[in-house]
């Protein structure tokens, strides 16, 4: 997907939402165990529940591997259902050297056929390169997570005064650009948008952390949002897990509607729709 | 498994070799496409030629994962194979929020039974303290990586003078231990090795890079080798790889060997057996 045919369903969907597909199996209403594949069917219906007021959909790779070989069938059943013009990101985290850059790839391009990838940046420009090599797929690279731990390296000061996490944009803008690359912000450093935005004015930010993690959605879109909003914001368990009961989906679909409805204020306040 | 029964296994083996299973269903010998699973019976036949001659084996989870369901289930075959006594090490490099590194965990210690897997820092603490959770179980927190892009943040200067790498490796110490943390050092940094000492002078080094990437072993462990050796080196296409032909396990036994003799003249020279 281009960058223009995202910002294109931002407008149709007036929606910059992003659903995490965190579907762990424990956490799943117990009444899907009698499914084949409870968790399928678990995010079937989260799907066909929430398609209408996102467009993003991130699979955390997380909670399909620690299911084995099963996660996997999982996740490729899921990701085949998916409407074809919602993005998809595949929450891996991934990050190793070129060779292995290059399979990592392979899986989540061509075995699978995830829109994006999440890419840790530690390992510098041969982790992330063999992934820009594709064609309208994207790396989304970890610049400034929500976690408390982001704090330990990524907001660490270098010699010249910048923080780590601005080295990491600086230098990745050597390696791609505003068309094949993203970056991981977390809603509970909006504050640090600002200087984000000097360096990135015109990249799709993926923002994980409103909702559960305690991020608002207003700061993220006052510091953030750009031309072509610019944003992706990711909720996962305050939709996904909103009931556990029977009415999971419902109440699924009213969270992700509540937040559209948030989002579609913002997008008119910017005079973006 | 504890650091004394792995310094003990070095003593018995007379080695500290690593054997890397980077075993790419590409790379591997046409004639074993006659076979149900090729890179099963290719890991068993490299296991059973080299497994007297190293300590360690490290799958490369990305050339498993490439290949979907059919190489998890590879992966979970080859695991099992490996002799008891022989450390394993899933090279996975995870890096997530603590939820999903809880996952990870599960994934690699419990699902399937791992000594040790490979963890990113950047996203801090608590994409690390999951995995010390398990008894007998090893994070590899990657340090200073062999690869040409571990110069574009790891060996940036902070604001205190100090290395990326080394702030890693001090905050490291904060959660974990020499019982329960080990470094990913390349052995194209050998004369970083003297800084890595000062930090964690009786931790285990997990190095990769000597051969194909061009390090050398007698650097490394005249600037790495602790009173317990402290060092495991890894060794993958260099060995699995080292012919294609009919007679791979030979080659791959005959360079194992090679490297094992010149392991127990450095462990005899440091009076380590």
């Amino acid at each position: 997907m281009t960058k223009e045919q995202l910002f294109e369903q931002i407008k149709i969907k007036k929606s910059f939402l992003c659903v995490g597909l965190d579907s762990d199996p424990l956490l799943i209403p117990k009444f899907l165990n009698k499914y084949d594949d409870p968790v399928y069917e678990f995010n079937k219906r989260i799907i066909d529940a929430t398609k209408d007021y996102c467009i993003a959909y991130k699979p955390n790779i997380a909670f399909y591997e620690a299911q084995g070989t099963q996660g996997w069938d999982t996740l490729e059943k899921t990701l085949d259902y998916i409407p074809k013009d919602i993005f998809t990101i595949s929450d891996a985290k991934r990050g190793d050297i070129g060779n292995t850059s290059n399979l990592y790839a392979r899986a989540f391009f061509e075995s699978m056929n995830f829109d994006s990838v999440t890419v840790a940046p530690y390992m510098g420009k041969d982790s992330v390169t063999p992934f820009l090599e594709y064609k309208d797929k994207w790396v989304i690279l970890l610049a400034l997570t929500s976690n408390i731990g982001g704090l330990d390296f990524q907001t660490k000061r270098l010699h010249n005064g910048e923080f780590l996490f601005e080295r990491v944009l600086k230098k990745s803008l050597e390696w791609g650009d505003e068309n094949n690359l993203m970056y991981v912000v977390g809603a509970t450093r909006a504050e640090l948008l600002v200087k984000i935005r000097t360096i990135v004015p015109n990249s799709f930010l993926l923002i994980p952390g409103v909702g559960a993690q305690g991020g608002s959605l207003e700061n993220v879109a006052h510091f953030g949002m750009n031309a072509t909003c610019g944003l992706l914001v990711n909720s996962s368990r305050g939709i996904i897990f909103a009931s556990k009961d029977e009415d999971f989906a419902e109440a699924a679909q009213n969270e992700a509607r509540k937040i559209q409805v948030d989002m579609e204020v913002l997008l008119k306040a910017k005079h973006i729709i």
